[in-house]
């Protein structure tokens, strides 16, 4: 039913990881994009059935290298990449592509900031200066007329849904929010480090990246600061769960929680993806898993002026893969949510 | 885009159960079928987001008891019933309306197999006369012209799609044929039974139904028999794993094992679903998640004569519900594969 | 080796569920103690392994009806009963015979307090004036003079050993404690609940029981508040896990890191069971597994005078039945630690 | 209780992986061993707490390089190495040294199968010589004569423990014999392959090793045939679950199933061990989790002359460190079952 002549052409660079393979799941039914060009260099020469046996029943183009590809047939190209390395391969890449990054490397508008959290001083800065953050609700407009789009940290998009319309609305104490985040292991992707075997991952829960090291916090203080006019600073601790797929974010906070739910539920009446649940119910990550729908819950607490803001996605789709496609739409000038309405998977 | 007057309405009996979920879910973004009534008697009056919060986003009528249902503008209705409620339901639907049964009450085409197996005797013959088995690859036409399908057993299907092409081509010992399955725990339902529990069910393994007393054997020795114009018995011992979706039959012949696989490869070559891999290649119930596809394998043994035959496919989704859906397909006259090409979810 | 004479003769009420079959795990090598008599009111006449088959090779008594327990000769009495009931049975045993009760029916001293979390007021007052608090490493010279234990709370024990030396140091703000629990799905027992079943659990994560209003709560207000002085109130958030044991506390604390660590350090130098990581270190729940230690670390943040105390426990070992036999052993006058050295197992 | 002068010095060669771990844990609590040294040349420098945490509280060694250890006061030593490293270590060590290897490389009498299997000449002929095959209810009075005891493969012994009294009574076709087996991670080691991650391996299976092509299978040709006087070739697939401990066997033959019940009841009436379950019952991994025990189960099927034994033990324990501490506590002179007789852990 596709029709050739109205399809989008889609290259992905870095298809051979998880974030890589899931833009392919989504896209392959996509009505209006078609996938030209996959590029792993490490797999070159690989068929994507080799590499990602879910996908064997699609037609894919082979593994190539990033230079083998010819870009001058592209709509609109994916960088799923390490991040390092998508700076350099992006500064690489014709300056009129399209272009959705998936890696850290476009996040942070600041060039000490991301020197700061990264460790190395960022190799492609003029990109750098044209990118627009990626978190789709937040940045429509630009994100329409950008060429390069930095998608957000799966993590920072979660605890970004559960906050921002709360401190643009002065509704809660800035110096004061906690962000407990529990997450699967694929948002590590698809490296080979112990504590990703499953001996060591499953029937398990720990803490990792604790005391304010993780690198999504510096996204957490650009974006959190800006809103406010003022510096914030929130405490945020990850945990990695015996799960593939899912964040759950707990976030504390001293505010009224009806007046939060309110903020909340306002905020997102016209949002397709973001579903405030009632007052008082929990959202859980297994109700949004392959999806892109983020759910949100508020409680209070029994001590007055407590509020608990507790949002799920998918680390994968709304974390990632499903954000960069929803941005692709809107880049491409479809319909934002054309190729994300398949339900969650259940069980 | 869907445009109304083309769409076809859908109701679905039993909405409260994961086959039922899952029908929602696939049905959710089919291009022409629209749900037009939800039944679950006993949670009739709750939301399908109280039910099922994994479908909240979707606007769905709300569940009502069987009888408050108007069939007379239902295309197709989806039964997704226990056993022996479900024929008891259907000889109380109208006669021309289509339907749909994902129960096992009218797989058998013999009243005696029927009683012998399921312990009754059965209350609704004149329908059973009428039904169509729902295998779709190897009843297309009949299904095409049917009022009534029988879904298949989850299991069923899995066994069959690894045997029929080699029984049907004399290629295999009729009377040594073993099929060892291991099966996830939704082809269970969502039934409050102890052993369905986690602390029970994780980490770790069992056989259940061992002996020959699994029902789908009823399946296995109608089916097969008819291939073979003799009566064929199969060994079955099937297997619950730690795992929620998922069926991985490895099935034990005697044969040439590149005869095996050259009569799958070419009885599958033209199906969209099943997929035979290169010979020697194994298939993982990861790699078929939450999809409709089922993949097919076939290696040889250090024992001349033997094949071993792996078949993996999801049981909500090929082994049950998407079938339903293919199946329905068929019936109302859309392309067969409509809403079903979503790839697997992996990881 | 065990010499007949030398053994205590134990008994426990409620042998069906996990924590009775955590008992009898553990007093299986215990080298003073001898299961005399197990009761199960509603599976009474059936064998230990019909009803746990891991315990199949063990010589146990058959299961019968409490009344049915000649309590003359036994030494120590275990109650591993649903509360509410616990307090009904242990009203009516004799009054010389030790009990270590595993239920929530002894764990508050104030009556009021019981009737408010526990929505029924007592029934057994005058067993639970002599009840004392079963959170050994701080009740441990009441414990070895009790004759009625309570056992605490798992999830009450966990944040108990994170925080009380820290609360008893004046180190920490007493109206600025989060306690963000993770816990496995077995402390929820062995009970027929759909959130419970595999399918509804596994690959998932979700709070309950938000708002301020698990009644382990009630166990943190009584305790840190007899510590401090004054009125103490937390909040404390559990989460569920797809993994079968182990709880994870993450506590958020405004105080010195350091100091904190060092207060952790001090008061547990001499505690078997309870270890205190490096600083910097975070427990997890796979390294406790099937034991009956505790392993704490502490980090601090990038936000000055917020330190994480991190506690790790095993809910069925040292959240209940492993503190239970710790206690029982000071009851009887053996090692404390007897039959509760064996070290975690992983993987 | 430990009496210093009574306690056999341990050493333990390949201290880092998880067989090793485990021997560490059973040992731990083993009456009458102390661990004098442990060796791990990748790790050597760190300490056993960093390595595998959860054995933390325990006063051990520091991991040292093997040529670090003074064997002489050692009386028995424990060598966890790779296959093909420890026939090299072996060859290397005093000749009157008490050796339990855990690795493949001394399990075949018979050079050339060892070639033939593991695609390498055999290093260490002159100890292959003198190595005894380590399933201990078989082998019990050689290995307690022996020096070198060489460990079974898990698969291996748990195929065995199905079929060897079944070979020996001449109840079943030699030539129909098909074991379909599935088994849990940690037999794998800790090792950094892509299918071993969490992301890779939860909630799926598949089988490996198809074909007839396992290393294992050797050992069952060498056991079998010297049991039946003539060759003997079995099927045997193996899969893996996502689950980290536990193996099941399913094993089909054709023979009378009472008969094959009745052989297997009566070979192991007085084994600690190995548990016989009444005809009819079947085995599960999760209620020998973390144990030394077997479980076996017998059934017959619908078609007659054709039995079941299904064979269920823990990879870790039963079927290597579990069983290496038998044949240990057998070549000292020690009671068999010490430090084994800890019930599984269960959920």
């Amino acid at each position: 039913m596709k029709r050739a002549d109205l399809m989008q052409n889609i290259a992905i660079l870095g298809a051979s990881g998880y974030t890589g393979a899931e833009l392919i799941r989504l896209i392959a039914v996509h009505p209006s994009m078609r996938i030209a060009a996959l590029a792993a260099n490490s797999k070159a020469g690989q068929s994507m059935a080799e590499v990602f046996p879910h996908l064997r029943h699609l037609d894919l183009p082979g593994l190539v290298t990033i230079d083998e590809i010819d870009f001058s047939g592209i709509d609109l190209c994916f960088c799923a990449l390490p991040h390092a390395t998508s700076q350099e391969v992006i500064a690489g890449l014709p300056k009129d592509l399209r272009i959705v990054d998936l890696s850290a490397d476009f996040r942070l508008r600041d060039p000490e900031a991301y020197a700061k959290w990264y460790g190395n001083p960022h190799a492609a800065l003029e990109c750098q200066a044209e990118a627009v953050y990626g978190l789709t609700e937040f940045y429509r407009d630009d994100i329409r007329a950008a060429r390069l789009v930095a998608g957000t940290g799966c993590n920072a998009a979660t605890g970004q849904y559960a906050l921002r319309p709360l401190i643009a609305g002065g509704l809660i104490d800035l110096d004061e929010i906690i962000i407990d985040l529990k997450t699967g292991v694929s948002g590590a992707g698809r490296s080979l480090k112990e504590n990703l075997l499953h001996a060591e991952l499953s029937e398990g829960a720990a803490a990792y990246g604790v005391g304010g090291t993780h690198r999504h916090l510096a996204e957490f203080d650009q974006e959190f600061s800006a809103i406010a006019g003022r510096p914030v600073k929130v405490q945020f601790t990850p945990h990695l769960l015996p799960a593939n797929r899912g964040i759950l974010a707990t976030v504390y906070v001293k505010g009224d929680p009806r007046k939060v739910h309110g903020a909340l539920h306002g905020a997102y009446a016209e949002e397709t993806f973001l579903e405030v649940l009632p007052f008082g119910q929990v959202p859980s990550t297994r109700h949004i898993r392959g999806s892109n729908f983020c759910h949100i819950g508020v409680t209070g607490d029994r001590i007055e002026g407590r509020a608990i803001v507790i949002a799920a996605l998918d680390n994968l789709t709304k974390g990632s893969s499903g954000q960069a496609l929803q941005n692709a739409n809107l880049m491409l000038g479809l319909d934002e949510t054309a190729g994300l309405m398949a339900p969650p998977v259940f069980p």
